[in-house]
């Protein structure tokens, strides 16, 4: 079997947690199997950089920014390296250069295009265990590139592809995916199996555990994953094409407190305005969430959406900066709000999901702010002062058992 | 004209250094001349790095060590260019796999073979001042590469012979080239010129302003060195071939407090003894300096040397396990000795400079423990405790004017 692990930055933090991760490979290793460990940056490394950064220069050009933060994972790699060899094990680390793993141009937040398996295998069959840095590529111009957040989790998912493994662990500080967040809802329950799509939605509302981008890869090459903890041996949670047959009818509920609402009002009703907004937003990279349109008053429109509240304040200078060109009357935004998401492959084949997820939130008095719908998901924005206790309420409407 | 500049890891030790090498490097920028900047790791990071790899493993893979160290150098020219983007100027910095800089295999210790200057040369005519990490390369393994102790100062001269460079500056902590420590003779001189082979006597003997490898490969390829203060805007002493027309007679005064020596009593008087000695010592790579051989009792000979002390306690014992072949009868160590030398390429030509150097000694009581000689330097083993007043008495002889 070959299997890719990875781990994140908290469970390479210190020379005791190195020396873990370090045994739990060799555990694997000794059983007769190939293993590929990808590493975060130690701890807190990554922020420290930034910092050291921010002191010389808060506009520091983005190259310059993936040539520093790529030493992070450099330096985990190496002393993995060598706590495997005091262990008696021969491993060997690899950086971006040295596999190497290919990525688009663009600085902080690349894309991997391809990764040559090449020198991996080699190390492989030489009976090396091989460490591997994620997050961080190498461009077409040999410049580095880092990946953007949940770069590793990416990193570890595109390398099982490319290696063809027979599995993909990601190593967390929690034992797999949840029903619900544990620390808010105590009856929480792990998941044994999770299908792509429904991880995909969890990880994109907020449920932190897999980067989306992970998740929408492995869906992509059909890498079998299993998130589990990095300091128990508990089973985690499998994420893979099919899951159970019966599925459940909602796998698990999500919490995102990042958003931003922002309302524009008063716009003239007139066809291509709604057009003309979003598609001002997407050319400056703006992601917009949750969109609903509502007849304002004297025949104008109002639209109200979400965005991530790191984007929201760079959104709303790009309105007031075309206000007259989209004709709009005021801007407003909102940052005390929540996005409160059901998913579940179960609901596409069953009606009356959302009644039952609204009645949960009314019974508790929550009130609803807006609402938007996948096939397998249902999604509404709260105020920030509701998450707890509609979590909860809805957690044990559909999850409680 | 095309300028190198190496900087060391104090010079870049924090925002304020980083700054003020930037500008340093931008006013010859702005001047029209093409810029190369050589940069060390900021301040500990080196030693800071080793320390956590020996908390992990004392006898850490050398492979693993140098793919940790290098990271050092990574953050250093990142940050720099940087500081130039904020100061408004075109700056890219690159690593080993970058340029490239092709070295031996050997990690640690590793040699240039090959630095490919076109990357360099491209980056240049765009406008942009080139930052290059000092100390690593790449290995035909593509692995991560390290030069050993001084390894900066090789890059920089490496890089300038590769580039056709008009200039080559080290910039360190002190002026320049002195005719003694001026820390202990207050009247040594900033020599303003001196000649490859008398810096690199003087690099050897401890006078550790340049390491002997970067003067040694600026002899080789004739690349014009200049040790200036990274300070202030001395002129600094310039490195060359031939130096003024009337040489002085000695040009400096070192001293080497690192020596050790180590006595062997009593070997037969029979052919190839000797040989066999330095052979033993030469295959386990110890470096041996001074040597002297006397005739002992009994138609016996002693053998005195010198090492580095570094190497004192692996020669000693090595001499021991050999013991009975090599016909020794007594081993002895002596680590309170130090290596006193004069250097000048007017030596050559001028009898009795050791006389005078050791009339010089005599004046002032010191104890000649060991002599040597090369065509361009006079050195001699003394006592630790007389190191100072030895010093000063043997500078006031020939450079006091």
């Amino acid at each position: 079997m070959l299997i890719v692990k990875k781990f994140g930055g908290s469970s390479v933090a210190n020379k005791e947690r190195i020396f873990n991760v370090a045994e739990r490979c060799i555990e694997e290793y000794k059983k007769g199997n190939k293993v590929v460990v990808v590493l975060s940056a130690m701890g807190d490394t990554t922020d420290d950089l930034l910092a050291k950064a921010a002191e010389i220069n808060e506009d520091a050009p983005k190259r310059e920014m993936d040539m520093l933060l790529a030493t992070g994972e450099q330096v985990s790699v190496s002393l993995m390296a060598m706590a495997m060899a005091k262990l008696g094990v021969p491993a060997v680390s690899l950086n971006a250069f040295q596999v190497p793993m290919h990525t688009s141009s663009k600085y902080m937040n690349a894309r991997f295009k391809k990764i040559d398996g090449e020198r991996i295998t080699a190390e492989l069959e030489q009976g090396k265990i091989v460490i591997v840095t994620g997050f961080q590529g190498v461009n077409k111009y040999d410049d580095v590139t880092t990946l953007g957040r949940g770069g590793s989790d990416t990193t570890a998912v595109a390398l099982a592809a490319a290696l063809n493994a027979d599995a993909c662990e990601i190593y967390t500080d929690v034992e797999g995916v949840y029903t619900a967040d544990p620390r808010v809802v105590p009856n929480a329950r792990k998941m044994k199996e999770v299908s792509y799509d429904e991880m995909l939605e969890l990880a994109t509302l907020g449920a932190k555990v897999l980067h989306n981008r992970s998740v929408e890869m492995a869906k992509k090459y059909n890498v079998p994953l299993v998130v589990r903890s990095s300091l128990t041996k508990a089973e985690g949670t499998v994420v893979k094409e099919v899951t159970k047959v019966e599925s459940m009818l909602v796998s698990g509920v999500a919490v995102d407190k990042d958003a931003a609402r922002i309302a524009i009002v008063g716009l003239k009703n007139q066809p291509g305005i709604a057009f003309k907004v979003f598609d001002l937003l997407a050319k400056h990279n703006i992601n917009v969430d949750v969109i609903l349109q509502s007849i304002g008053r004297d025949d104008t429109k109002d639209i109200s959406f979400t965005v991530d509240q790191t984007q929201a304040k760079e959104c709303v200078q790009l309105l007031k900066d075309n206000q007259e060109r989209l004709t709009i009357q005021n801007i407003k935004e909102e940052e005390n709000v929540a996005k409160l998401s059901i998913v579940g492959a179960g609901m596409q084949s069953n009606a009356g999901v959302a009644a039952k997820m609204f009645e949960a939130l009314y019974d508790v008095g929550v009130n609803i702010r807006m609402i938007a719908t996948s096939e397998i998901r249902i999604t509404v924005l709260i105020d920030l002062d509701d998450v707890k206790v509609a979590m909860k309420a809805v957690h044990d409407k559909f999850l409680d058992e």
